[in-house]
């Protein structure tokens, strides 16, 4: 992490109003590991601080029914928690029989997230699943799970290139893509909300971005009070230095 | 409807971009219609130009599990479309066996948005559940449904304040609230996106505020190109004017 | 509606045992309204007193497996009741994950009574779904669903007969039906039972007959002691009168 | 059987238009074996012809929710088939998650038609489960089942009144109930349906009436033309005369 | 049965350990009745003393997806219970929407072990369904159900051999197979625990074996203290014993 | 790994059947890390070579309904894979709503192996939840599940063991377990089979053990030709050994 005239002053026993004691514009420390597991085309390993998240590609041929015959490609996104990821064990999804509707809110999220990036025509007629799974979580569980799936994506997309059969027609990722949460913490504008900080915000938005400083979405949404275009200005003016932060991050990762 | 300018130009031939010959800032007709059905507490038909949602709220002793006990009330809301309220006959979610993605996505937006204008200390142990049904759908069904559920809302309100059981403890209503979509359509920002504008839209945008201006959700996504901070901010701007007309007419058809 | 001779009397004060003051042979104001929705190829909104119904009809082209290839066509039909539309809100069975067994046995009604007025042959590889919505209940919903139903299947077959590639051989109805509710209440044979009869009847029958007077379904059931073959024959007089009276506002509303 | 003028002319060669060459008003053999299985409180094994259906109840102590603390008691009935009970075999509804309609109705069907004749006041709070399991099919599976059903549950009220902790208060049966399917059938009236008549019958009529001859459900659907009046009546003719057979077998079975 | 020393022993008033009086090598009596019931191409009732088994055989042309155009055929297993099988009413699988992991675990084994003794090869593109499906519960129901199954698919393997189009290619049956409890029960080790020995077992195991001595499944739980090597070979020289008298009825039954 | 003459064989090019180079008593390398996540009272990750499993265990106070009052604990386990832990992807059991036949067998054998190690009376009234997640497969996925889970619940115990108000009465573990795979492949019984070896072996057994050496569960599954009791034997011996030496490592961790 880079911010370090913040760190320097932590060093000196300065303290801030952030529980973690980070700067209002300090992201935590993300590490993002390729190559987690080894049956997947994409695999890594994606860390917000304390939250973990598994994001595996994998590519199959063909594509679902409502493209076949289109030679157009697909993009879909499943999400998951380990039921211990959390503070008290929730549930698991499976044995309940059915995906939360949060669960199938956050999978909708990073899936469309992804395909904005793309040309599915390109892709020719692959599917790629990205499954996120968290394994530990500490907030900021979708905004992590989009920019580690960015880098799995862009390795299973590599697979296909080395892949005379794949039916690509050349390179489908139009641009990086990834995400960042903000919002509103005792009245101030922060960057990268993890637990503690998320529970008590007055409000929460995650905004995903392209690398050249596109909107992909933007959801915010107020937990307390309303919020006023000033604060959502600041918000946008945090995502926009954490999404250049996390943009670096990743290409240093691919490198 | 009020923007008398642009409907005397599209009078006197002057047409617009637009599909339906609306002027860029221009709401389709809204009508709301209270006491539509004779059973809930409240109910409201809503529309929006030919999209059509019954609203009716209904008002129920005691509280789910998780907040027994604690002198505090609930809000939640539900959301179905009849199988053929759109132009092809979508399979009904009874009948497949659960609700899909995009419908628990849309219910968990209406019930966080009115509960975000809710003191819910003041409602006493009652929870009110919100039932939006479409009927027909023509695009905007989600922001139809707020500003529809609100009327509702306040109607079974009205129901618990007469009632000398009920429980409430003052007011419980802090704001009013009002949803709106605005949406980048071939380059320009546009008010209220009907169904052929929102096929073909760059940028969607669902926007929840209150009567006093301030945010409550801002949900934006780029369905082609990524949009800028200057297409936001006219979405957002946009976004208020609705909203204003849309407080309005709330007004008009609670006196 | 036309017992005229019933409601001079009521003018006059004179009441019935009835808790609407209807006669016992007296059915409640019916109203159909076509072109309800602008999706459907047929959509009626029926209305029986205060039960309300949308029946739309959907066509399809092709037919379900067991049928393809036999040159045969299929028409089925769903029902469901919005959530508030009875006293007191009912659970959504698309939330609940099934439809309920009261569900299931009147959509298997309401389709094998349109079934049984069609010559399927005729209807070539089309299916038409019918979609029976009760918006609002109040006693007979299934019989106002057929009744509603069989107006919104003929729209939707006057639509496949402007359809030159439809596929239809010709009128494929045999003959009109139209279904209506009898019972025994306070010990006598009364036509048309709403909800405050219905709770209370000792005998509930349903009855869907053809506008020739040929039965289609007769079920009735004993809600309290049996009843006797003169019941029996005393209802089924009833349900011929109803239904002939059904049968003339079919006629008008679809001149 | 008792019709033996129509079997003396069977042993002389006359044969009749039924597949079963039985006469019109002729039912199959019917045989009712009681303590079929050894862990119910009544087990009733009942044939008739080749239709074979177990019929258990259970007894347990409480009721449903609905009912605690009412003082009343709860009869209610499940109905299943074996896969292969039939010519071809049917997916196991456990396997696929969920009871089809035909299911749900039948059960329903015989749950209503065994409360009809139980005054459940005088059951004291307990419930009674009848389970209907049919280990081989030939039509008339739903009438079966009653009249088995019926015969399971007096033996479960023999098995509560010798409990002195049962919580009876005085015999809770007020008349006996048995069921049989009748039909119209190459232009005739026939009673007692198999499986070649009734894929190939006009109409279809279950009935359950009391062993005083009251009617209990009448269920009559024209499977190809709508039926007359008098088929009508002909058809009840029939029913009369078998149920009075069904319940001396029943009072023969009990003795 | 066979063991005549020990029941001569009874008949003399000796009396053993176990509750049933058998000694501890002594299966309990096992009756297996072809034809049970008419519409399968092999069905068998199998009955270990009081535990009995409807075991059906379904034979159908084509074969699961995955072997399509494999020329291999498949045979699988379901297995059921119905309600009260048992000493106190089982919620039945179908209503409560599925099946529960015992039921699968057990259909897995039936499956798995007879597709042990086939060659599926020589099967043909054709696929065997079993349904096992207990009607009257006392121990030993798995091992049961795999007993009576293998007599049932050779009923169906008949079946199809007499079928000139059923593409069958030679025998498909490799070896006959049968199957059966064992444990350790008061510290000895017992052949055919009845449910009384079962719920008091330190040990269950349950053996699968081919007639020739070759072990297909064993599964040895310990429910109270771990077993030993000489218990594990106590009960495995039972199971031996046991096998051979079920080969030799199973040959019997098929003579 | 301790095997030490075998991996200096190995490293003298000495090469053997064992797709792995294994030897046949050799296992692979087994790594156990405790405080694998944060949040779980007990998390560990277990790896037997590439096969890598997240074993998790939750303390919640209180138990379920059937044992409330009994003074008595519970331990229960579930299982899951990441979709893409396996070679080619496998739908996720949340998504498609039920969890299979084969993860509930699993779940069942965890959950019975690690109440055989325990005197739940001891426990007092808590509910100890294993949660078994692979996020990488390669064979004996419930066999190190097993291994992972028995440390993971010691450390669950170690935190009941310090809280003050957690209701244990003393030590409720027994004796420690540890479960491994054994088989027979190229007619050689073999220890810890991996995935390349577990799609080709003849037989497949897996073994839970206690430390001391009793059996808590023997499963062997025959997959291609029955197995003789001197193969039986053989596997044993090596289940033995591996445990042995599993046992050990379980020791150093806890240390």
């Amino acid at each position: 992490m880079t911010s370090t005239i913040s760190d320097q002053l932590q060093n000196l026993g300065v303290t801030t109003f952030r529980p973690s004691n980070r700067q209002a514009d300090q992201m935590r420390d993300v590490r993002i590991t390729r190559n987690f597991t080894k049956h997947a085309e994409g695999s890594v390993l994606v860390e917000f601080g304390d939250t973990k998240v598994i994001c595996t590609a994998s590519v199959e041929r063909g594509v679902p029914r409502f493209l076949r015959g289109s030679g157009s490609g697909w993009v879909t996104a499943e999400y998951g928690m380990l039921p211990r990821a959390t503070g008290s064990r929730n549930g698991r999804e499976a044995a309940r029989g059915k995906q939360g509707g949060r669960t199938l809110e956050i999978q909708r999220l990073i899936g469309r997230s992804l395909r904005a990036c793309m040309d599915l025509k390109k892709l020719g007629e692959n599917t790629i699943t990205i499954d996120c799974d968290v394994i530990q979580a500490d907030g900021g569980t979708r905004t992590a799970s989009i920019t580690g799936a960015y880098v799995a994506l862009l390795d299973a997309i590599a697979f296909l290139k080395k892949d005379k059969h794949g039916a690509m027609k050349g390179d489908p990722v139009k641009y990086g893509i990834a995400a960042i949460s903000v919002g509103i913490y005792k009245g101030q504008a922060v960057l990268d909300l993890d637990y503690d900080e998320d529970s008590d915000a007055e409000t929460d938005m995650n905004v995903v971005m392209t690398e050249k400083g596109g909107f992909v979405e933007v959801q915010g949404t107020a937990e307390g009070e309303p919020y006023s275009q000033e604060e959502l200005n600041a918000m946008l003016e945090l995502a926009k230095k954490g999404i250049a932060e996390l943009t670096a991050m990743q290409k240093k990762a691919l490198a």
